[in-house]
């Protein structure tokens, strides 16, 4: 094989959101991890169900790259998508390294899990970008700042096709 | 000496907020700090400076215990109203354990760091009171379910005095 | 109640060693608890059962001071002679934090996690005493030297009174 | 681009060992990282330097696939020969995510960080190789159980070639 990561991949993009999730969400998802592989994205996430399925499903249908920061200590606990699996056994505290491995953070959906993720993102100072067609904390807490450390904000998105656009930019 | 905490401490209380506060937060959080010291409340914090330090002088002022989980090796970085440090040099996953040293959460003001740690309070179950008199995340997220997880809220309260109040219907 | 960690406390001694001990370690271990609290030292440990319980429970024999540093989030599960119950649920990783909740490291007996706490212990400087006279970890590797970062060395002990006397001397 | 990690990589080996290292175990340790891509392993170590950055110079001589995880925020801090970079900002407890991100763990001379990494390598029930023919706890430690919890050894190899082959039985 001849692996050049450096050379073949853009950013890696920390995908957060909920582990149970409908089927309009899932759909967009998919389509969100398709469009990250097409343009040479790789996604780090949570490594289980839900929204860290999903996009992990997408980004391998195109022959993506994706990576799962799992709380537990079996690597045969990622969900089957998983290419590179980092066991974090660190209960919540594993939310830290699925928001480190990104340069840039995209929130869909969520709850309380992903609220802890998109405050840790804040203070690391990643670029943030919310999905504001769903439901969950994404949409609630898009366009808005999470307090006076930065100057930006959470960069509100409604569709997958804008994600990539918008990430494009931020990054 | 003979040290009986089981009988002498009612509870632990978590409290969480911002490193960086002004006299109105400070003045308000020393007063908790004194009324959880005389209802044999401990307390467990973040064990730097600001609403950290403020808990804690309250607390040391009536001659309570108090626990600082700091993200650094070093003991001595502790503030100086802290009993009994616990270095956690675990940048921001150090809240986790802030967090669960607590039997109870207690909110005041905070930014993205506090807005994390009532996240993983509501995550982990524990009972959550945020004072309202102050601005920050304990105000904008009072009297609010973070997620469809747990049936009760995170209960708003707007004075020193109703804290010790409602945590004891609390808890 | 007054409370006055600094001034009734000489330093925190972190205890480790295995979850399953015979009799004769059980004894040696309560005896060095009471002569840790008569001599007023706290002691930190992981609040699990073996070496942590036995020291605990010869702590509270004589009125002294407990921290459990556990793996799990719930406080509950703590043995029953733990004052003060710090969730680590970090599996492994909380090794780091019973290591450096003390000022000082008595190894009595221990397997592999002992080892990873020693070298922790090592690494973060703190003085290191291990009982020679039960079988483990800290009479395999006692009156040695991990490595070549520090000028010291892991100072072998015989009885529980010398623990005592020696840790005087070190601290 | 079209990545198959479950095709194209049998395992992967993390790598432990010291930051700072002689010229002779670079050379040995740059001839692992060869011989460990061109069998098609992925490799997973600790990001920085010494046995860290020359197993990772032999890797990518060859095409392969690295895995760094930093004890720090920024990915930059890495070392040049790292593809996918996990910073795990935890201190020493970023040592339990480098062993349970292998499959199998080799040491490399080492002092006592590598010595925690062997205990959890042990504890986590990895297969564990060790370089006997340079100095540091791999040598130390070879051919010995760390406990009775499991039926094996840590196994003992002298020469680069020999780790591809006893691996390879190992696994």
């Amino acid at each position: 094989m001849n692996f050049n990561f450096k050379k073949d991949i853009k950013a890696v993009v920390s995908v957060i959101g909920a582990s149970d999730i409908d089927k309009e969400i899932e759909k967009k998802t998919i389509e969100i991890g398709r469009l990250l592989a097409i343009n040479n994205y790789a996604v780090a996430c949570g490594g289980l169900s839900g929204v860290m399925e999903a996009i992990c499903k997408g980004v391998k249908e195109k022959g993506g790259i994706t990576i799962g920061i799992i709380p537990f200590t079996e690597k045969k606990r990622a969900n089957k998508y998983i290419d590179i699996v980092i066991p974090c056994p660190f209960s919540q505290a594993r939310n830290v390294v699925v928001v480190l491995a990104g340069d840039i953070c995209l929130a869909i959906g969520g709850k309380a899990g992903t609220l802890s993720e998109i405050s840790f993102a804040w203070i690391y100072d990643k670029p943030l970008v919310a999905l504001t067609s769903v439901p969950g904390w994404s949409s609630s807490i898009a366009n808005q700042a999470i307090d006076d450390r930065r100057s930006d904000m959470i960069y509100g998105v409604e569709t997958p096709l804008e994600v990539i656009d918008d990430k494009i930019k931020l990054y």
